[in-house]
């Protein structure tokens, strides 16, 4: 054994990190070997606090330190509409095009009957609780367009069109900045499709 | 604010990181509040454990968990031979293939004038005191093949073969399994004056 048994230790835990490789993993072990030792603790504990005080919205099901997350908390949010995000990482990607001032709701996946994944597995009875009373005037279903996310989508749809909440997907079309000449023969039969008016 | 203060803070530790960006920061720390709380602590813990335990091995300067590192430390390696390499990092690397069974000195560095890297930054001092025993017959000098490397080696040969010391220095040449017509002209020049009798 030519390699310390705790530098190893670090290698395997990097190297069990998503698209974190063993050459990657060597780079960043060295480079903490390398670093002042508070850099290297700040990076420890940020793991450690994240784990202890980030737990799930109980409303949304979006990661939270509070009660409530901060999107929920802010009462400056439009709380007439719902987004219904398949992860909280997406709410993070909607949020930053700042088009967005309502609530969300995390699924906390996608339908695949495959997987085994049903309603049951996913917050559709509390998404269904948060629409009983009428504050809710809109639904926007922001699952993933894939079979999933479209299936998903559908399969709620029809549960809520029948409360009078007007609901909506997200469009799908060409990417902005996209080549024509690229662009899969879906997403460009789709964009014909919802063409708009000019 | 619409993102946890403790994620944020967890997102930044990460792309402080080398080759970590934003996005692969955001895929670890998503998968790491997925994960089971133990697989996270054993990431932070191994993080601290690190930097507690491991320190330079005061013979060779690699790092080392016990008195001496691990070579040092083993009986069986070959005290005839030593192997100066730039970083501890190299050793892993001349390890890997399996052709070395010597010790090994890790200068910290490479001269680089410029950058105010003289001898007196570098471990040479101790690596002469370690071949002013009879012990040592060859000193590779294996930093690497650019320019700091090259002017470490032969600044490192002048004082080591007046001591009568065999001083070798790695073949420069063509990659194995590399293409002829992509070598760049120094190495190719290189694989040409080396070249070896069949």
């Amino acid at each position: 054994m030519t390699q310390s048994l705790s530098i190893q230790k670090l290698l395997d835990e990097f190297e069990r990190l998503p698209g974190i490789g063993p050459k990657s993993a060597q780079r960043i072990v060295y480079w903490l070997l390398n670093a002042a030792p508070a850099d290297a603790t700040r990076l420890a504990s940020a793991i450690v606090e994240v784990k202890e005080t980030v737990h799930f919205c109980p409303r949304c099901f979006n990661y939270a330190e509070g009660d409530l997350c901060a999107i929920c908390a802010d009462t400056e949010r439009d709380a007439s509409m719902i987004c219904v995000v398949s992860e909280p990482r997406d709410i993070g990607a909607i949020e930053r095009t700042g088009e967005y001032r309502g609530l969300y709701h995390v699924l906390g996946g996608a339908l695949s009957p495959l997987d085994g994944i049903g309603p049951e597995q996913l917050t559709v009875r509390e998404l269904l609780e948060r629409l009983a009373g009428d504050e809710v005037e809109e639904v926007i279903l922001a699952t993933n367009p894939n079979v999933e996310g479209e299936t998903t989508a559908v399969y709620l749809a029809r549960l809520i069109k029948p409360l009078g909440i007007r609901t909506t997907r997200l469009a799908s079309g060409l990417p902005v900045g996209g080549d024509l000449e690229f662009a899969d023969e879906v997403t460009l039969g789709r964009a014909i499709e919802s063409r708009r008016e000019l």
